[in-house]
């Protein structure tokens, strides 16, 4: 063996190498317009060698978005320590980092089409939105979250992705302030929830009593109060 | 010709036919259960002159669902007078028999899957979220809105999707009071946007002016205020 020849590389370590290439060109662009041809030119394979470890470009698709899943679902985790707002206004930058970093490929996914429309993409979009939903809940010390608490909590979850989408179409809005704009959405509408809702009255009462005054929801109440003086 | 003797329907007739017998099965089911052999039965016809119509289940849906959302386009349509909130509150109404009549076909179409996921259906999913958005422009008498009101109004209408879906997912909140939350959760957001955007609070000062004190904005800054204080 001389230094010149290529190490060759084990069946799990090819594996985790291609859905790392594909990943990256599923991110750039719309997964419809990457082909095989191109993963494996850009992992220096041949195009047989790339079907000899996935069927297909779906199979590959999906274990690229697997992978981002797991990534994306590791960004909510937070330690549940200090005022809520700041938590959340914390994954809500690490969210943006990911909108970001996967901009094309996220906005083909969400808005739906061919290639990106199987049952396995939407579970694992359905297993990413229950990751976030089972975090905000256990912020909110909440086991049993009555019925109110958890439309608030899923139509919260909903109108991130559509906020994202909207800043990816052209970036009019600087990401920090939708960043914290989320945070205090997720308050306002907590907050009209609670206009139903004693029990979630009650908890909101609870979570804004902690909040310092000039954190994230400290200042949604200010904004608010002087809207409706 | 005797009166026992069925009718022949001419092309056009029997098409619209057709699409009727389809939009019901398709509305009530999740469209991957509906067969083509269920709608020519439905329809009192053979199999075999289902697809002289239609080349198949695909075009078939497309109709029904192109259909639908004529349908729905149109009960956005509002006079444009009155206080804004009363109006919204009727085009809730009005959207919420829509999902009402259409419950298990909405589902499915906006949870995506393999039946919904082409490329037409989304283009009429995306007609449809244009036609709210023109509405709403229409009634806040805005031709030209800033990047902050156009991500308000967009959200919104996300978010009243996901409520609507999480409503039809056992229906455990009544929705005389989801109807009243959006619109509730439309001043909210527009709340938590002009505290960024001047423009945006001018409109809503402008907005909220006109509102009775017993209608559905008025009644938020009154609860919003008391929850701030």
């Amino acid at each position: 063996m001389t230094t010149g020849v290529r190490r060759r590389m084990g069946v799990e370590e090819r594996r985790e190498q291609l859905i790392g290439v594909a990943l990256d060109l599923f991110s750039r662009r719309s997964p419809d317009d990457v082909s095989i041809d191109e993963i494996a030119s850009a992992a220096g394979i041949s195009r047989p060698l790339v079907y000899h470890y996935f069927p297909g470009k779906l199979s590959l698709y999906e274990a690229a978005l697997q992978r981002a899943s797991d990534d994306l679902a590791a960004r909510f985790v937070e330690p549940r320590k200090g005022p809520l707002g700041a938590r959340l206004l914390r994954v809500m930058r690490r969210y943006f980092d990911f909108v970001d970093e996967h901009g094309p490929g996220f906005s083909a996914l969400m808005r739906g089409g061919p290639a990106v429309g199987s049952s396995t993409t939407n579970a694992l979009i359905n297993a990413v939105r229950q990751a976030a939903y089972d975090q905000i809940l256990a912020h909110l010390d909440v086991q049993d979250p009555p019925a109110r608490l958890e439309l608030v909590v899923r139509s919260w979850i909903s109108l991130a992705e559509s906020t994202a989408l909207i800043w990816l179409d052209g970036r009019r809005i600087p990401r920090a302030e939708l960043e914290r704009q989320l945070v205090h959405d997720f308050a306002a509408l907590a907050a009209v929830g609670a206009a139903y809702d004693e029990e979630l009255a009650a908890l909101l009462r609870r979570v804004f009593a902690k909040e310092p005054a000039d954190g994230p929801f400290g200042d949604l109440l200010g904004r608010l109060a002087a809207l409706a003086a």
